[in-house]
């Protein structure tokens, strides 16, 4: 296997520096230069709690992509930034992931068209967390045979809004591929309010706020005799390390742009 | 260890088929009469579904528990019939172990009245369902150290009501225990109205109903760093006969009137 | 939608209750007539616990398969029996489901070879319960991604062989598709004999045997930061109906030979 | 209430570093200083990790009790060291609450004498984590009616013994209270050797070690028709601080020795 040259963006944020770690840790990666529009010029050992980590540091992408060779992009900056990275990226031969959400349809067409006319793979991925885009899959699947499903979803109680955007995007999936139910029975009554949680095409929603809890999601399938469980646990950052390693792998791969980790799972 | 003679009142219900069975297979216990308002004068193994059970059967309790030597009487009948045979056992010298609701706090007062009056024990219990018992026994112990706490009940979607009656008992035992506290983030707010489930004294409540469930309940501890989870699952009426096991047992070394099996239980 | 008129072989078994019920129940589904070697000549609201269903019983399948208008046979006897009648249906165009285990590799050749004669479809389910069988085929898609993998198996304590069938099954699954690997820590060492459960190609599986528990599978992957896990709990046989269901709309699509109801889940 | 002055002993253990954060953090205690066999002499501020905490450090544990004001020494150091502070603290008038296993039964005596004469609380705890000794407490309360029990303990990969040493002492409890008894099935036999877990005196227990699990255990009890399980999360340090806490303020109305911190809770 060649080892596979790897520039990253945004070296300096919480996921930044979880693949900072990852690349210079995984056999067969070479961590090439890092992109940081602030520390441009120096290298990645006098960066703070970088010691030890030997690549340049650039500021300007054009130039970073022309004098390092390497084959492929991580970005973990923001929307505006990612797309120009990834465009930028893409025109010098470089296959782009990129871990950031908020891209326009506009923007997909356009780094779509881009992939088409040079060949290269570019991954989009809002959600790097390989087991929680597993027990979504999942759930579309079973939903196919178990129609009556509900979803408990637990974090941290200093979680804002209820329910979760992973939640609710399991919920969509689902939405997607079974008849619309009202679940429950018909004359069912809440005598506290709230107590059957939230309605989502019929299916139940509920959202368990406790300190000590990281990020958990439990969706369950009901039927005649039986239940069918699938349960992710998030328990810190490193979690979404596996869903880079997997886009990194994959893009070398592909000729064209993916949007979402969730269709390069098989 | 001296065999126990046991009346059974209300034999063809659903805990009363359970009592039978309970007694006739338990060693140390035997099987004295039944009280049936319907077949009064025959004998049990003339009733259906009670062939091989050899016990006389009466509707009339006076002339029940003069003629039959008893220490113990289980009444799985309804309040008002229940009371009327509490009484009059305590008044032939036969402990009472009643396993209905809806009994008044005037009923109650009489029956420890009674209790006083003949040094026997009487129990009530509304729950036999010794692990519930325990379940929420323990989530009161455990709120002293850990007030933040969240239930779910999960039951079959023929279920009416939400939540649960062990749900709310569950909750109002946490609650005399604890300070009240508002849960979860004071900003937090729900996309999907009833997301964060029933508010009860501050702590979240939430309903699951799915086919093929039967009875569960989940009480749920988070503090920094960590969680308790108290989980009780409850799959066929055979889980009730351990709980009046311990109701007969215990009934014998009683001399005054316990409501609930949660106050026999250490 | 036309209906599906049904044969049942074995009606008087377990499984063959239930599927009688499911046939009775299901709209679009006519009972068509039983096969039973013992009552051929009668009717079956003639036989015990099938009060009010009607449909001729044949002892003899080549008499009942020429009489009788059917599209499928539903088959719940022993695989010799089933062997039989699944070969007989085949001849006289009815288009077998059969529900048991234990078919030699000849049969299935036979059968197979029977099938692409006759363009009708057959399906052999050694495992009906269809909960069951997506959490064996998730599980086989998940180790693709997490190859660190356990199994918590959970049955009464009635139960003589550990682990179970499906555990062992399911851990083929896995190993099919994962490289080999030898999970824990290479020093890990039992203190207690037997801790680490058993090892199957390196995965451990565990098995609990408890009064009260009925039938229930965890399998849970780990990987850096997270954890996913896929449950099935299988309270009584009703669960089964779901997967024969599935087959009969299933076999009327198909015209080869199906071994095992995973491959007709996608 | 009245602050509590705090010393703490051992600060820059991982332990150590909580206790810090903890009682800077608590309303109504104070550090009043540090005990560091390295660096006595400074303040704390002067130390890595510390900005911002101004306390003296101590080298001599004598010294450091004569000259400052306190209530309660935490001790987070080792058991030899432990001991001599915590017999010179009782001296002072201070009240040790002591984080280290290993005590010897001499040790135990001589403060246990120590607090009698001085009428001074002095707590001991091998485990701070409350949640995990509810777990155990609770355990050993449930076996009282629920004698058939499975442990299933959860870790990371990393971790060399199984089972984990919580499970045998959970074990342990149980066994104190409950008959001897060997559970399964007399005749069950396991196909691959191992699956049935480490045998407890009868009970069984499981070991889970999978790569980004942390500490978990799940405590389960079967009898007819239901099941009770009592589960503890471990997911950070921080969860050994509410027992810290606990300890420090229940030290405070103590006038003699408690071992073990399930002693102090009702």
């Amino acid at each position: 296997m060649e080892t596979i040259n790897i520039i990253i963006a945004g070296p300096r944020g919480r996921m930044g520096r979880e693949a900072v770690k990852l690349v210079h840790e995984t056999e067969g990666y070479r961590l090439a230069a890092v992109l940081d529009r602030k520390h441009g010029g120096i290298n990645m050992n006098e960066m703070e709690g970088f010691q030890g980590i030997d690549a340049p540091v650039y500021s300007d992408p054009e130039k970073c992509f022309t004098e390092v060779k390497a084959e492929v992009l991580i970005d973990l900056t923001t929307p505006d930034v990612g797309m120009l990275h990834a465009e930028t990226a893409l025109t010098h031969g470089i296959r782009p992931v990129v871990g950031t959400t908020g891209f326009s349809i506009d923007d997909l067409e356009r780094l779509e068209r881009l992939t088409k006319e040079t060949g290269l793979g570019c991954i989009i991925a809002p959600n790097f967390a390989v087991g929680a885009i597993l027990m979504m899959k999942f759930s579309q699947m079973a939903a196919k045979y178990f129609p009556d499903v509900e979803i408990i979803e637990l974090h941290h109680d200093q979680k804002l809004d209820a329910p979760s955007g992973t939640a609710v995007k399991t919920a969509e999936m689902i939405k997607s591929i079974r008849q619309s139910k009202q679940q429950g029975h018909p004359n069912e009554k809440e005598t506290i309010e709230g107590a059957r949680g939230a309605n989502f095409d019929g299916m139940h929603i509920h959202s368990v706020r406790l300190p000590g809890l990281i990020a958990h999601q439990q969706v369950m399938f009901g039927a005649d005799g039986q239940m069918l469980t699938l349960r992710h646990d998030s328990f810190n950052r490193a979690s979404f390390m596996s869903g880079v390693k997997l886009a990194v792998d994959t893009v070398m791969r592909q000729d064209r742009l993916v949007y979402g980790l969730e269709n390069i799972i098989e």
